[in-house]
């Protein structure tokens, strides 16, 4: 008789938060009713977004109540059925939570091609992260060829796949990452022209020699100090996108920005996003995405952790930065 | 024969202008060389993008150059012509400058009909303030009947025209100006929904009274505290309009912004634009204020200041507010 795990949100997070924030119960699974079905999570996806649903605070989706199972994105398998959109042994990707078993009324499940792709590809380059991505560039910041495109958390699961976009778009890709290793990575492994490290403390001096004719196009997943720098050197007509303010969520004084003239001297388009506020561009930005990754030309790497219990370390890990790539939990 | 008067720009300001910064000089009226026409100004604009171009720093137009003629916008008689395309006796519109007597290859020169409108009003809500507001309420933020539209410098001579067009496109319409006076003006004579008064010191509470429903464009021509405090107030997919930030112009420290979390949080887009970059808007936005205007549908008002040898101490009161509705200098 198998068991189900989840992981709670016990308690608030009062600025960085810690491993006993959550809480890992232990109950029967549950059965499906009427029009539901009950999947076995293989995939939990780790994402900064997740930092922000901790907090008690107004923002683009309503927060984790205390004692609820923490938000998250998986990949599982239909275990049992009685919706008949669903067959037993079908793969599924949705918004099911950190936990091993899950009941829904597939409403919010996607089915997933487990022959086309590896499992946990649906949650990294071709699921939530990549269209991020590709919704974040090609949607809103409409990158031009010749034109130079920053992107910070360049290593990560978002900003990774959005620098080698812009390199196939005909555009110079320049990252932004924390440390020589992630930088490696970045500037060889995912062929960006540049990739510059925050944490060396000339990000201003770095960010000008690597993007030498100035800045058209911002992808921002990290805030703060990252966004202050690069206004700076934006060009004329310049877009930035903000996807993320990771430098932020934990922060207990928000970050006091200084250049934001640069919007007016510069005629700027700034512009934040959620990806699921653009549902009808998923089946075009997942169609081109999948033949890149098959051909290739989208480079893309994982960091694993095992087992529902690590999910809280690896999440602490990911939100300072320890991940290469997108950071997953293994379930199975 | 008649002597010209010009005012240069003398030093730079460190901080908020003086006098001091500026030097009139006479001499003689020029002759207009092959393909050249003179005009006599007779009214000159003064506006806070001005403040902008007597530093030495990066911005969307060159600076003015130590010892050389104030840039302004002027409306005048051409009294005399080697171009075929203007004729002794037109008027035209230009960037003429701080003087009385200009000479123009008559590129930069529209036409203006003296019958139509009153010539100061080619510089104001027939002219570059008028589009400005046209411009950045209708094309650039788009608001919908039923939205709330506040403007900052509301009583000013850009600010008045936006607030009082959002109340046309059937927008609730929430000023903020700087003191009782001006906030009467905006809210009585203008019309606006609401108006608040910056200088009470309650902008946040006062805002949100007056914005009960919340922001969904703000139109931001003051900058700082006035669009941090609105940051706070924004509806999801809000837009903000930077047209100015007058309140950074001479600041020796930019003001430090920490709010932009609302730009990701409410998919905000935020978005500076100069009106010289959407000529081909002029010909629409001038047709339809001209109706509005003649119809009694968008009030006017007019600071007017006598003699170029004013246009200096002129200046610096529109900078610190003194002005309701556009400031001018009648140079005849």
């Amino acid at each position: 008789m198998p068991t189900n795990q989840r992981i709670l949100l016990a308690s608030r997070p009062s600025g960085f938060p810690t491993e006993a924030n959550f809480e890992l119960v232990e109950g029967p699974v549950p059965e499906p009713g009427e029009g539901e079905v009950l999947v076995r999570n293989h995939w939990l996806s780790l994402d900064p977004y997740m930092r922000g649903r901790m907090d008690a605070v107004k923002s683009y989706a309503r927060c984790v109540e205390l004692g609820e199972v923490m938000t998250g994105g998986t990949v599982g398998e239909v275990v049992a059925s009685r919706n008949p959109r669903f067959a037993v042994g079908e793969f599924v990707n949705g918004p099911l939570g950190w936990q091993l078993y899950a009941l829904s009324d597939g409403a919010n499940l996607r089915k997933v091609d487990p022959a086309r792709a590896p499992l946990s590809y649906y949650l990294g380059v071709l699921g939530m992260p990549g269209v991020t991505a590709w919704v974040g560039l090609l949607d809103i910041a409409q990158p031009k060829p010749g034109e130079t495109v920053v992107v910070s958390a360049a290593a990560g699961a978002v900003g990774s796949v959005a620098g080698q976009l812009a390199r196939i778009k005909g555009c110079r890709a320049v990252g932004i990452a924390g440390g020589p290793a992630k930088c490696d990575y970045v500037a060889r492994e995912l062929g960006f022209d540049a990739c510059v490290d925050y944490k060396a403390g000339r990000l201003l001096d770095d960010l000008k020699a690597a993007a030498p004719a100035g800045i058209d196009v911002q992808f921002e997943n990290v805030g703060g100090e990252v966004l202050d720098t690069a206004l700076q050197l934006m060009n004329p007509f310049g877009r930035i996108t903000i996807c993320g303010l990771i430098s932020q969520y934990s922060a207990t004084e928000p970050y006091p920005t200084r250049n934001l003239r640069s919007v007016l001297v510069n005629r700027l388009r700034m512009q934040g996003f959620i990806v699921s506020d653009r549902m009808q561009l998923w089946p075009q930005a997942l169609a081109e995405l999948g033949e890149l990754v098959a051909a290739g030309r989208i480079k893309y790497r994982e960091t694993v952790a095992h087992g529902l219990a690590n999910a809280p370390r690896a999440f602490l890990g990911m939100l300072r930065g320890e991940n290469l790539g997108k950071q997953l939990v293994k379930l199975v």
